[in-house]
């Protein structure tokens, strides 16, 4: 029944999103070191840095973390080297072909856990081998899937589809919200803009501002012609918009994005240009806490849902 | 606590959703009989077929049903008339301003529920005095809100921003979702997909196995310059998918959608030319089932999403 705590050997069925230019060491020990799953988001780092970053990780914490590697980032080779000589026992993989790193991760000891928005590659997923799979919803920030499938209605449909432990993610940042992904047939939530407006995120305090304020409307799924993105809609997407206006191609809008824009926005906090991306939920939250207090809130709110639900029975 | 069955005098908290072409007396009154609340849906119906219903609707069941009215249809007038000099006790509104017509349906003993799908659009029907709100989220089929905001982020907003019983509508067509949507803060549930699927439903039998085919992707929200409409991807769609890469107006969009397409598709089953709008939920749904079925099924599976969550307790 609890098949995530077992499976990751933790106290919570939490697992921190492993975002870009969020979720160094000190989020990923912070919230496993709050009886969640910490995972360092590999994706916005050289190979150098994620070495440094699982060396203090483990300096910071003695209890189970992950790493989450997009595996169409490039350097591939270097990162899964580092991951086995680390002896990392936790791999989240994402936005790329499980079946090519799945089973050397697992000849190396690692569980390997990948990262779908449809039921097609949640099935290949499991073909390949995978230990367990997080499904992510339309609501979900940063890159997204072309089917717009919300976390309501895709949570059912793959746990319908496969037999492994499911993960929810998209638009969970409460109790509530991880008790309805419960009930979907999730056995856990992954938790993403939640935490990026934590003390502990490498986020620049203008993005986790940014995320404070944000309203209802605030995020948009846009770029769809190049990687489908939700981010936030500040000065950068007034310009995407004026560009789709005048029906430009994906390669102006290719141009227009250029390189380096997620960085500018989330780590250097430059709220107007940069690539803002973050997830509906943002507008449910109101404080920048620390991570201890953001998991006993959510534990907290987790068991008031139950009570209430638990009058229900019908 | 049970909100919901109280101010209806129903058995369960499950509102058939009042769709176009979809929900006349038949679907209601199988609805309230299985112990939900059924809604005649008026959008689809000029007064006098609306009469014929409710006349029809009253023979069939000595239970509460309702109507569901789209505010911004013509002959207004004619049509509150009827539902006062029939003395409907139960009226849900939509697309419209709530303020207008509250205070005198409530003037004539009408409880009074209005669907949004903002937290602005709440706030503003709980001041205009209405009993009970619906929350719509971006996965729900039909007409849609501007913000996409998915049901499992916009409930617990709204909850938060009103002090109303509150419905939850889109992508629940289970138990599970049920379940999911009062954890989320909801004190009920509207179905509407799910309830196109059955054998009452007045729905074209074309339109009621294409649900049935329907996967994951299968539907779209679109034209968002006209009014966005959540609806199924067919060759009427790929034609509108053809004007969008030419630049094309919303005039062009307007022309091209003309008159009575939802009739067309979902009413004479004209499944390639038809607006045929449907939920997201209708990848979940495999079979054309009898409403006391359908209810049956969604009561048994709400139970055992309560059993499995209640050995959750954190």
């Amino acid at each position: 029944m609890k098949k995530i705590t077992s499976l990751f050997n933790i106290r919570y069925p939490i697992i921190q999103g492993g975002m870009v230019w969020a979720s160094g060491w000190k989020l990923a020990s912070a919230v496993s070191n709050a009886g969640g799953l910490g995972l360092i988001g590999a994706g916005s780092m050289r190979p150098e840095n994620l070495e440094e970053h699982i060396l203090k990780c483990k300096k910071a914490t003695s209890k189970p973390f992950g790493v989450n590697v997009p595996l169409l980032y490039p350097e591939m080779d270097k990162i899964m080297k580092i991951l086995i000589d680390q002896k990392i026992s936790i791999v989240f993989t994402s936005a790329g072909n499980p079946s090519i790193w799945t089973s050397k991760l697992k000849n190396a000891g690692c569980i390997v856990v990948h990262v779908v928005s449809s039921v097609k590659f949640a099935i290949k997923a499991e073909n390949a081998g995978v230990d367990a799979i997080v499904a992510e919803g339309f609501e979900a920030g940063g890159h997204n899937g072309r089917e717009e499938t919300t976390t309501m209605v895709l949570i059912p449909l793959i746990k319908e589809a496969i037999n492994l432990p499911l993960i929810s993610a998209g638009g969970i940042g409460s109790g509530k919200s991880m008790a309805a992904a419960i009930c979907l047939g999730a056995d856990g939530v992954q938790i993403g803009s939640r935490f990026v407006a934590s003390i502990e995120a490498s986020s620049h305090i203008n993005f986790k501002k940014a995320i404070v304020s944000a309203g209802q409307g605030s995020t948009v799924l846009t770029l769809k012609e190049l990687t489908p993105v939700r981010m936030m809609k500040n000065k950068f997407y007034e310009e995407i918009l004026e560009l789709y206006s005048k029906g430009s191609s994906s390669d102006v809008l290719y141009k227009h994005l250029g390189k380096g824009r997620a960085k500018k926005g989330m780590f250097e906090g430059d709220i107007d240009q940069g690539e803002l991306e973050i997830g509906q939920v943002s507008s449910q939250i109101n404080e920048i806490k620390p991570v201890s207090k953001i998991i006993v809130d959510i534990i907290k709110d987790f068991n008031e849902a139950l009570f209430t639900i638990s009058a229900y029975k019908l």
